[in-house]
């Protein structure tokens, strides 16, 4: 962690800085990649990283970055030698390309000229730009083939499929994950290519999903972003601050079952395809209704400010709930879902065109909680089923995974798994 | 254009700022769009517009910012007045997008409760983020639909299949283009899909595609960047400075043979998928061979900088030629290609996975030229069957419009052609 005097001015540089850079937050420290910078770079100062070590994994609750790079990646070795090798040689590139280095000292040109460079180069001359790189088990990886299954989380489970779930199997599922996040999209890139690259033979890429606008922010320094919606998302999210929130909704401990996800957390990824071109067809008021917020403020129904509380049972013009029954924000509110939280993480999306007149668009939804059966599966059960914004929306790729503690400067991301 | 003073003042900030945000050069002017700028924003200073006026379009020679999205445009409607009263609807909506303001004053939450909103909202206290929408006009527009068969530049051919393209009919052609670059993607997609809500029952989208980390940099306030074969690109690319070569290679004139098309240019844009995990498998030696320049600084083989002139004749021990006959360099090259030159501006792209293992990833190339017939296609034609970077690459998708010149404040991107 950095001293207190250096984060504030670098904030104070931030704040003048504005457009494209996030505000650094707890967990980022000062620090340049030199022996990734050369002189022509444009990035010169405010350059900063997020420290890769520490009791929990860096890309959880880190401020959320602007751009996403997630990839799911099936095991196509059965050797578990192999597979725990690329986990240290995983973590060892993490390691410094989190710190804005290459993945191997002089990877891209320093190496045997006759030897395929250790690094692919992209991001030769980008900062480390605030990348974040997390990694997640998914359930498949604990069948038969690595002798893992006695330490599969009883909280990882196979996600049921949800009333109006349309899953594409090729955005669905993986053996691992690896969430890249950074304020520079070309630095998330060049990290999920380059342990692609290192995983060959090892591992494939199953599916791959960019995003951008971080569609909830995870801390309070952040303003609240907005969905492709229009509306603000992520006002009462889990927050770096919410100490509490994260201890007991966001954090697994030891009595929860299996030792080694101590300080871990369990993801879920949804793609959630948007039918935009349906929804700006709505009038403003509809729309208002479904979310259960206004639009400009992101103030709740009957409140005047954003971050107001909610209230369920507020009333309008003769005695009219103001909250719809089916409002968003009613069946995802821990009021209705009896306490449960989830801290989310996700981005918009644009891929393309649908084919059949439209944007493809929508949300990638990323969300961390403690125990997924008791929070994810109850909250989405409720929303597939009841909630007014289904009409405008379809899950099309779903995964889970549980994504294990923080690391030390010398340990590996599969060491609890195959301590 | 904006005084030098608050010029200098600016780049300092940016100097500052450094990671995420492009140096403001020529063509942009200070301004925040204070009517879509609320109070909870993060971006509150160092916010810049590019003018949406003047004699050529914006994003052309514009300094390249780091964010693309494109979208083709097919015409549904049969009718010309629909087709021209839409071009006008785009220009009224582009003008104040580009300035940081929403779509319609008060568009997104100050209309009518019981209407559609004016403007989808995702761009709320966003600023410009120097936001350049540019149109184009494809061959097929001047079909029996509209009239317009007279008006079709000889130019604007329909691009000949190249050798080795495979290219996907999704992907591909166009009656309509709209380029929206711009230093923060949220805003780029913003502005496509509000140009294409406005389009309902005239147009619809026929392809779309995001970009990242401009591929090309089209000023030299800026730094080379990479594109993801780990090489600066675009080293001798024409430049917003190389005011003979804008002249003579890139603005069309009236002599060209279409008055209404002076001041224009011609646009091509290619989806070029890159096997990117053959590359890496590829030695240093090997790579720098084929294209012809170092990785590291980008020197051209046998020079020591960057910008160092290309000396294709240049030999090394024992009087081999350092530069291939099939080198990209050389191919490319304006002194191979008899002055030739092209201004290109492409961008960086990850499209999820291309479903067997890995990332799909590439370059869309956008290239702007005077006569299309004289300069990309005899370059496209050498390059497709003699380049030793053809193994590498595959051109998926691929399409050409014409640009028509700039505007005035109250004219209208379809004014010339409907003349």
């Amino acid at each position: 962690m950095s001293e207190e005097g250096t984060r504030v001015s670098r904030r104070k540089l931030f704040g003048l800085a504005g457009a494209g850079v996030a505000l650094a937050g707890a967990g980022a420290a000062a620090g340049v990649g030199i022996d990734r910078m050369g002189g022509g770079s444009t990035a010169q100062a405010a350059v900063t990283t997020v420290d890769f070590h520490g009791e929990h994994q860096a890309g959880i609750v880190t401020p959320t970055q602007q751009n996403l790079h997630f990839a799911a990646f099936d095991v196509t070795t059965t050797d578990v030698g192999e597979l725990r090798q690329l986990l240290r040689t995983w973590t060892s590139a993490a390691r410094r390309m989190t710190a804005g280095q290459e993945v191997v000292p002089n990877g891209a040109v320093g190496g045997a000229a006759e030897a395929p460079p250790g690094d692919t180069g992209e991001a030769l001359d980008l900062p480390a730009s605030d990348l974040t790189l997390t990694i997640g088990f998914g359930p498949s990886l604990f069948d038969d083939r690595f002798g893992l299954a006695s330490k599969r989380p009883a909280q990882l489970i196979d996600l049921p499929l949800f009333p109006k779930d349309k899953l594409d199997p090729a955005r669905t599922g993986g053996d691992l994950c690896i969430q890249a996040c950074a304020n520079d999209p070309q630095v998330a890139v060049h990290a999920v290519r380059n342990l692609a690259r290192l995983g060959f033979g090892v591992t494939e890429v199953r599916w791959s999903q960019l995003g951008f606008g971080r569609s909830s922010s995870t801390s309070r320094e952040q303003a609240t972003p907005r969905n492709l919606f229009g509306f603000k998302d992520g006002t009462n999210n889990i927050k770096s601050e919410d100490t509490d929130f994260l201890r007991d909704e966001v954090w697994a401990v030891a009595g929860d079952g299996q030792a080694w996800m101590a300080g871990g957390s369990y993801l879920v990824a949804r793609r959630i395809q948007m039918h935009i071109e349906t929804w700006d067809r709505e009038p403003l008021e509809g729309q208002e209704q479904i979310i259960g917020r206004t639009k400009g403020s992101g103030a709740p129904l009957g409140q005047t400010a954003e971050f107001d509380d909610v209230d369920l049972g507020v009333r309008g013009a003769g005695g009219v709930p103001l909250i719809a029954d089916d409002a968003h924000i009613r069946l995802a509110s821990h009021q209705t879902l009896k306490g449960t939280r989830i801290l989310r993480r996700g981005y918009n999306f644009v891929d393309g065109s649908d084919g059949v007149g439209h944007l493809e668009a929508g949300l990638f939804f990323l969300a961390f909680n403690r125990d997924t059966r008791k929070q994810y599966v109850p909250m989405q059960q409720a929303l597939s089923s009841k909630d007014a914004m289904m009409e405008y929306v379809q899950h099309t790729g779903s995964a889970h995974f549980a994504v294990p503690p923080g690391l030390t400067p010398t340990s590996s991301w599969g060491d609890g798994l195959f301590a």
